[in-house]
């Protein structure tokens, strides 16, 4: 077959973009027909893939960070060849249960490496792509050894995790990452410069990359550039001057080729101008044939792979299938964690659930080898830092504890990256009033099933003096609220164990677990073989005879509820006491199991050191709630829980309250 | 009274800030120690404040980004004679009830000018303050002309939300913003360099601002620079590099020295190093005169400010009193909104809610100038831009448009410092998904009883192909949680004029707006002298006969409670409809009024397109919820509807099946 030509590749693409946005009525056709150029250069050129195999697992990695331009990737995947992106998929760009939706999702479209939409999640998530690969060849050799290239606009750029990102690329040294920035100049209020000045090439210079500039339209160039960037030692950004909506004749290089259809006439304009002679969604034979050469091109490579891995030492070779094809957790976790268990009933511990969880993490690092920690600067205090686990430097990725830095959402985004790419059980912490920061990262990593774990420390006004500012009181809640984020709060060293079990068992999703900074007293007492925290509540304490009056408390509240529930009993009064590690995953529960830990007592009452919100559907309107109506203060902790009245006798006064009502 | 040598002046700043968080025995004495000497000569050399009036309109502005180094600020304004932080609060650092919290409080200490701690947001928000200075300048003129200064760590300048507000500062070239850097290479988990390679200077340089580095001990340099800096034409970064825990022998340059008490033989040490020969709190005569002198310097400045204060004509005086100094609101707000009310109810619009805020904000504007309109480069979408409001620019402040560029964070902030600083209503705009973005600067906000207004449209899934990336469903309930967040979801253009009124009358906190993209029927149909949503919620549609049923719902979804009211009543069954704009605003309500809106019918069902968490403290643990159980999907919205069951029959089976239990 001859030779087709760059631009009628590119075309193809543009066209493909234009004709799609338009049927569907909606979408972003601007990024896609500006990239165009690009994305071509990159796919035919350097890209090492197999469209008959996308997931194999030692492909580059590409991300569209601008993921609102997604029909550039429907194209590139339909042109290739992948089976899941079909001409008919394209044709239902944003139509429900399409794979092509208006933002690539990963768990809709298996092909598409990573969630991105939401701007600078695809630039930060990157970052845990591209040290996924630098941890694995460390471990497992050069069965691992791939780029990961970033496409990322002004508005990826523009957010402030893409600082953290590229700072964290940068001090890693992570050279085979690459960006190319689709710099158009244009954001949806008009001209950039209605907002922006900053010079991107030398502020990536100033974080330790490798930078420069291209006209991202000269495919000469372009490949240059890639060259450029693959032998360098630092990563790369390259700045691709690119006109926003290349070709439509009126609309190219303004904002009004960024977020809508162009229009029949001025889509016709654009296929005029292009020199694209053709209907909506026809390619041309010869184009596409081209663009399906390319999607073989990776062949031989993925064979040759192939038998490389084959002749990995087994162990090795299994290790490889379970953690990065196969995705499975070891099943040695529960053992260690059993056993766990037992040493804590046999010798009870006064700890920080903070410290609960790293005597879990002790337990669990020798068995669990993706295990990889990490905190955002605060090591000492999330207590993440087991001695097992050596610190990964610029110079050696053969450890296995991160440090962030100061960044949260920068973490929780190279975590989703780490765990996408396969490999790795990220785990990371900061205190639980910061998941803020974290908390767009988080989203994505509970809408497209990431398997991550945050280390949430200091979990509320118990952490005392530092006050309000770092006082969680709404962020259980806020994180409740979240589908398919599992929220733990232990109330010992148990439970710790336990919620860590199911952390790490979770491959669906990601799970918070909220830890104490200060000590409490262990109120699991007794053997047992089952995970009780499973269930997300379970009772802890019986009534003594038939129960008046349920007490349910999470965390560091338990003990009070215990506590209350001895001042019941002195009182005459039946209490029990009900754990609820989890309440996301109580109200999970089907409706027979849920009512029968929830119990019929005809007064209920919940203590927790944050605000009501959500606990209704466990207490009903009528039920009482000791606990935090505002934000909180600065004092020693003791004097915090008396001062907003979260005690035994608060407890106690409610349900008798309602007893007597 | 003879002149005071610069280093004893600063170490009675290490001396306080070592002595209280001994006594405290909690606290980070290293930043205090390391910025006495940058804090020393900025106070008693360059900073415009007289301590007698801590709030005079015209003094420099100070900023602590820093705020876990509270005691520096704690320390200067005890020196300079403030009346509020007295030697007594700095004894009580830490201590319930003191004015000395672990991080400063704006709403707890009058005489501090913003809340910080979590790390980042001071930085952020003094972009805001500094724009606040120059859009009243622009305005009033030089009875307006101050600096802001900033002192911030390592920390901050880590966070994301630092590059979104130096980007923003840069961009508006804002001269009079002078951050002082605290250099002193070291974080929690150990040496700066174990995370970060950040050239900090070549970084602010690649963002348009002036920068350099000095020896932040020197203070002959420190005063050169702030000189030079105060003559800039752009926001300058002063990097000092300076020792954490200055003058401890054994813990100066180390992370022991960050956050945690010396200890008493370390402290010794520090003191005799310092040469400070005085015991705990002591502050000789010739050092506190000395400082004291200080505090005095700005107050013929003062003097001289309130005569040409005097001076400006009455209108004038008059407008910059009531929205600088006093705060209040004009009280032409209500007579606005009835009107638009009035017009709206003789003309029904079924427009989106957020065209019905561009309605109110069009009526709003004339009566508000201290409105300050914009967006996170979302204009067009969210409708914040009025024809009255001109853009803000480099080289013109005084329009009331700000494009904050793809920043919602850094919106936040600096709408945070634009409020704290006095003389502006600021209302920003995103998507309501993105105040995941914005949510550590609204918490700030929260927190501190900063009054501004969030412009969040696209407010569910029915913004529709998007997508879940975009489509917010725990975002209400997450908003919801916060502690003196009001949060209203209007249900037509009358409810959002009512809504806004309530927000802009609201000087005590923020408030989001959660705004429809899609079109809505208008349901409020009679004329109402009263604002129906002050309450929250209110009966919309009474029953035919005493209820059977309660419907209760709030933005979009109210006219599907309407259509299912309808429904019922064909049935036989007497439904009432509550509208709820404001669900945290009617649980807020006394528990007669609050009882009274929710109704005794037997029956109660909620429909918001939503999570269902938080609406069982309204219809408990039994009723009905039609909603949403996860994340939404791309599609036109009208599809979504009914693909996720949102629709009127829903709602009407939903009741008729409780009913019939």
């Amino acid at each position: 077959m001859a030779q087709v030509d760059h631009s009628r590749m590119a075309n193809a693409i543009r066209a493909l973009a234009m004709d799609a946005v338009e049927k569907a009525k909606s979408g972003h056709p601007g990024l896609p027909m500006g990239a165009a150029d690009v994305a071509t250069v990159l796919w035919t050129q350097f890209l090492k893939f197999d469209a008959a195999d996308p997931h194999w697992p030692d492909r580059d990695r590409f991300i569209l960070s601008a993921g609102h331009g997604s029909m550039l990737l429907y194209a590139l995947l339909y042109l290739t060849g992948n089976e899941e992106v079909t001409l008919d998929q394209i044709k239902n760009f944003r139509q429900l249960d399409s794979k092509t939706p208006g933002h690539p999702e990963n768990c809709i479209t298996s092909s598409v490496e990573t969630t991105t939409g939401p701007l600078g999640q695809g630039v930060a998530s990157s970052v845990g792509t591209a040290l996924a690969e630098r941890l694995l060849q460390a471990e497992f050799g050069d069965i691992v050894d791939h780029f990961t290239y970033v496409l990322c606009s002004d508005g990826d750029l523009m957010e402030g995790v893409s600082h953290e990102a590229i700072a964290l690329a940068g001090h890693l040294k992570l050279s085979k990452l690459i960006f190319l920035y689709d710099d158009n100049g244009i954001s949806i209020d008009g001209p950039l410069s209605l907002t922006d000045n900053v010079d991107q090439v030398a502020r990536f210079q100033a974080h330790g990359w490798n930078s420069f500039r291209i006209d991202g339209h000269d495919h000469k160039a372009i490949a240059d550039a890639i060259r450029k960037a693959q032998a360098s030692d630092r990563p790369t950004m390259i700045a691709c001057k690119t006109t926003i909506g290349f070709g439509a004749p009126h609309k190219a290089g303004t904002s009004k080729a960024h977020g809508e259809p162009l229009g029949a006439e001025e889509l016709a304009g654009a296929k005029k101008a292009l020199g694209w002679d053709y209907g909506p969604f026809e390619i041309p034979d010869d184009v596409l044939g081209a663009w399906r050469n390319v999607g073989k091109q990776g062949a031989s490579a993925r064979t040759d792979w192939l038998t490389r891995f084959d002749a990995l030492p087994a162990d090795k070779r299994d290790d490889f299938k379970r953690r990065v094809i196969d995705r499975k957790r070891p099943t040695a976790i529960a053992d260690a964690i059993r056993t766990l268990k037992d040493k804590l009933v046999s010798e009870p511990q006064t700890i920080a659930t903070r410290k609960a969880s790293e005597l879990a993490l002790e337990a669990l690092t020798p068995v669990v080898p993706e295990l990889l920690l990490g905190s955002a600067d605060l090591t000492p205090s999330n207590n993440t830092r087991v001695k097992q686990a050596k610190d990964v430097t610029p110079d050696d990725f053969s450890g296995r504890y991160i440090h962030y830095g100061i960044r949260e959402m920068g973490m929780a985004a190279a975590m989703n990256g780490l765990a996408m790419h396969g490999g790795f059980a990220p785990a990371g912490g900061t205190f639980l009033c910061f998941t803020d920061y974290a908390r767009p990262s988080m989203r994505v990593a509970a809408l497209s099933h990431v398997p991550v774990v945050y280390i949430m420390t200091h979990d509320s006004i118990g952490l005392g003096e530092d006050g309000p500012t770092h006082q969680p009181v709404e962020h259980l809640a806020a994180l409740r609220a979240i589908p398919n984020m599992r929220v733990f709060r232990p109330a010992d060293a148990v439970e710790t164990a336990e919620c860590w079990q199911l952390a790490l068992e979770n491959t669906n999703g990601p799970t918070v677990l909220a830890l104490s900074r200060q000590n409490l007293a262990q109120v699991r007492t007794a053997t047992s073989e089952a995970n009780l925290s499973a269930t997300g509540g379970y009772e802890l304490i019986p009534a003594p005879g038939k129960a008046q009056v349920s007490i349910f408390a999470t965390g560091s509240e338990v003990e009070i509820a215990v506590a209350a529930q001895k001042l019941l009993e002195v009182q005459g009064v039946a209490a029990r006491v009900v754990s609820v590690p989890s309440l996301d995953l109580l109200l999970a529960q089907d409706d027979a199991t849920r009512a029968a830990i929830i119990g019929d007592a005809p007064v209920k009452v919940a203590v927790e050191a944050a605000v009501r919100f959500g606990w209704d559907a466990v207490i009903g309107p009528d039920g009482g709630f000791v606990g935090m109506t505002g934000f909180g203060a600065s004092a020693p902790a003791k004097d915090l829980y008396k001062h907003f009245g979260i005690t035994a006798e608060a407890v106690a006064d409610a349900a008798k309250r309602r007893l007597a009502a």
